[in-house]
């Protein structure tokens, strides 16, 4: 038993952000899918019930970026955070504006339309989904200005990018996310780059079948 | 004129905070109230039209949390993080909370119903008022377990607290939130600490009248 646990579904992309956190510096952890969000045993690790949650040890943690922040302080391993202090502003930028902004159009307006609603037995909104594009090329553009030919805080991949990349995985599933992607080549290509490393095949959940 | 500038109005409760950072950290600011968030000099700072906007020299940046951490790593002064990774840990996580799920409950569903409605000819939504006050309860009962006898993380103040703050000065100033601060003493006395601080003061924004 590894002395690192996150906890929560695989197929959430905050799950995912975690588990590469832990590929990417090479910390052995467990994954624990098996949670009752409102039970009381979770409710301990997470008072507000969202995920995932993490234990190391017998200290326990919720928020994706400060779990991440955390594993990179304190074991050993490649940095996940730049050195440098605007590169580093950056990064933290990122962290809060990909859940602020981006989480909202690219995930709550279009990709929960396109898998969840439909796996739910419902039909997506296409009213919403339409309305979501001009949003996501928007936000798209942005991301492409500060990615340029490399990551979103500088020369290498840092807790902003895996917090970015498993929403662009599920965007690239879904033909208007493909579409928007496609649109700005660099986020294609910085998609590229990290698609083709080790922890993002370790923590691919299984992909859903987009509906229209 | 200093080389800081914090861009958006003094009420808002996140200038508020980028105002505390500067004046904790003893770095002179200018700030800046008159913005138009929809137009291009605006959007050059902050591409997704939010406050507040930040720039030292010629670096810009946004996202609160950010503003702090940058200004506490370039410049001379107090310390505004705490130095311990597992109370760093809690602070970064009580940044992300706070504005994930307080933020909504405290601001959308009661401060602006009971400040903003009125001030701009509404009514307050009396059905959402009153579904959030156990909602507020819950949160405010997390925070005071977190903040003890001392802070949100560890025996200093940290950004963190000073992100809530400003939240806090508004929810005293009517009733619901009054009477769920009364119900967890222990975050009335951590206000009272850091309302007795200069950089309180030097912050705090006229207050409206509530209205019921």
């Amino acid at each position: 038993m590894s002395t690192v646990t996150i906890y929560g579904p695989a197929p959430s992309t905050y799950v995912r952000s975690a588990r590469i956190f832990c590929e990417e510096k090479g910390v052995a952890y467990d994954l624990n899918q098996e949670i009752d969000r409102e039970g009381a045993e979770y409710n301990a690790l997470h008072p507000f019930g969202r995920i995932p949650a993490f234990r190391h040890g017998d200290f326990t943690l919720h928020e994706t970026d400060a779990i991440g922040r955390y594993i990179d302080r304190v074991f050993d391993g490649p940095a996940l955070q730049p050195s440098d202090p605007k590169n580093l502003a950056l990064m933290d930028k990122w962290l809060t504006a990909i859940t602020d902004y981006f989480y909202q159009v690219a995930v709550r307006e279009i990709i929960w339309q396109r898998f969840l609603v439909p796996m739910q037995g419902g039909q997506p909104d296409e009213e919403m989904i339409a309305a979501a594009i001009p949003k996501l090329d928007h936000q798209l553009g942005v991301i492409a200005g500060d990615i340029g030919d490399s990551y979103l805080a500088g020369d290498a991949p840092s807790l902003a990018d895996w917090v970015l990349v498993p929403i662009v995985t599920y965007l690239k599933g879904c033909p208007e996310g493909e579409g928007a992607i496609a649109r700005q080549p660099a986020v294609g290509a910085w998609f590229g780059k990290l698609a083709a490393r080790d922890s993002f095949a370790a923590t691919m959940p299984p992909m859903p079948k987009a509906a229209e």
